[in-house]
């Protein structure tokens, strides 16, 4: 993995397109000093119903485009990716996708050992998840399951815990989950942290749910800090976002994911 | 326009994605001597959620694709570039969107001259429809909304007009129409006649449901008819489909949209 010993080079952190925000916010409310550069694939986004080619063949262009910018890092911030091109991720040095931190998260905090897997339809087919678990406890049941509804709800903000057309497809695609007895559920897309209310409704109170996108963002700050790599300058950092389609709409959607008030820059790039 | 004065080359049909397969079958069935290469870009659909100077680029390098196999003329089977990239097709002689097709149909169809029109984001805001309609006939009032959770629910095979969810959304959606008292409903995407049941149910039997995939495919036919270029050889037609993703997502995907039974060869192309 790239790990650049210049502590105050930007984190290159990408996604398909703006769930990775989620991980960006996190980033940098446990890490505060450090910038960091964010690359949404907006004009192609969504990946999760890509082939594994396709989606092999965008994250190798993503992450080019970060590696061109000096980074001293890169993170994958993207359900999708992370499952089903978890090998280009090692082969171009990537630091960190979302299955192994999350998958870590998720197996020390279940207590009967039976843990749920939500995701795209490219992650649930790819069974990286399922994988994880099992290199890090074989005893594990894992139970997966795609929910390919949920994106579509969460962009077009019908997300009401309230909402009787939410309460029912959370409930169609998650039935199978309680009959299982699962005390852990992977969320394992970015956007699905934003359906967690509706989410707890169905699946009760008790349910431990895995946010992968702040399990990421522990994870890194984590790595940084044992590699003596964080950011050790005092002056702002700074954030510099770009994405593939035009920036209007990313000022349109963005608001979903970045609860957040600081100042950055934006920037259109067309990275094939 | 392109109209090669060559009667068996085929027509060139494009999309977004799969959608407009629904245009390749009514051309067959209305007009059975045609041979067809059908191009859709699975790899970067849907369009319907990207700005209009994407929609662009991406329309152009699917239209140049097409040129590229010498058809004797192309349509744009997709709802989100005929509104979207009206000049563009213009541009590059393209011989008809759906847009005007439709219009024209529906503006037959009324008789209290009150017309609704559904879509996506894209095509919603471009009031492509709106403007043609007006060009018919100036004194039809014109309702739009964009129903962007149509095209999810159709591709993940949600769309019974008894599955309380499908009849929820749709409801929402449409619901002002009833109130503005509309007569005729222009489905501008061609995903959507795949809930023609469920949007009936809502609207009421009476409501003249106008497929913009159909109206175009009788458009088109009729042009050729009058150009004298409809395909004369007795020699059975020919069907080859390219896709920018994997052939494999299609074979799995294209069942919704081809009610058919005939031998088509299939490819992968890259169009950028």
């Amino acid at each position: 993995m790239i790990l650049l010993k210049k502590n105050n080079l930007p984190i290159g952190v990408f996604d398909s397109g703006l769930g990775g925000l989620t991980v960006v916010c996190e980033l940098s409310r446990i890490l505060p000093n450090e910038s960091i550069i964010y690359f949404g694939d907006t004009g192609r986004v969504p990946y999760g119903v890509r082939s594994k080619e396709t989606i092999i063949r965008y994250s190798s262009q993503d992450i080019s485009f970060l590696k061109s910018l000096n980074v001293k890092t890169i993170v994958a911030a993207c359900g999708t990716v992370s499952s089903v091109a978890a090998q280009t991720l090692d082969d171009l040095d990537v630091l960190t996708g979302v299955v192994r931190p999350t998958a870590l998260a998720a197996s020390r905090l279940t207590k009967n050992g039976k843990i749920g897997v939500i995701g795209t339809k490219a992650t649930i087919k790819s069974r990286a998840y399922s994988r994880q678990l099992k290199i890090i406890d074989e005893k594990l049941s894992i139970f997966e399951k795609s929910c390919p509804l949920f994106v579509p709800l969460v962009e077009n903000g019908v997300t009401s815990p309230e909402d009787p057309v939410v309460l029912e497809i959370v409930r169609r695609y998650l039935i199978d989950f309680k009959k299982h007895g699962i005390d852990t559920l992977i969320l394992g897309c970015t956007h699905y942290p934003i359906l967690k209310d509706a989410i707890s409704k169905i699946m009760g109170k008790n349910i431990n749910l895995i946010d992968s996108g702040r399990e990421t963002a522990l994870f890194v700050a984590n790595t940084l800090e044992k590699s003596s790599l964080l950011a050790n300058d005092s002056s702002k950092a700074k954030y510099s976002f770009f994405v593939s389609d035009e920036i209007e709409s990313f000022k349109f959607e963005a608001d979903k994911f970045l609860k957040w008030n600081v100042p950055y820059s934006l920037e259109k790039v067309n990275v094939q």
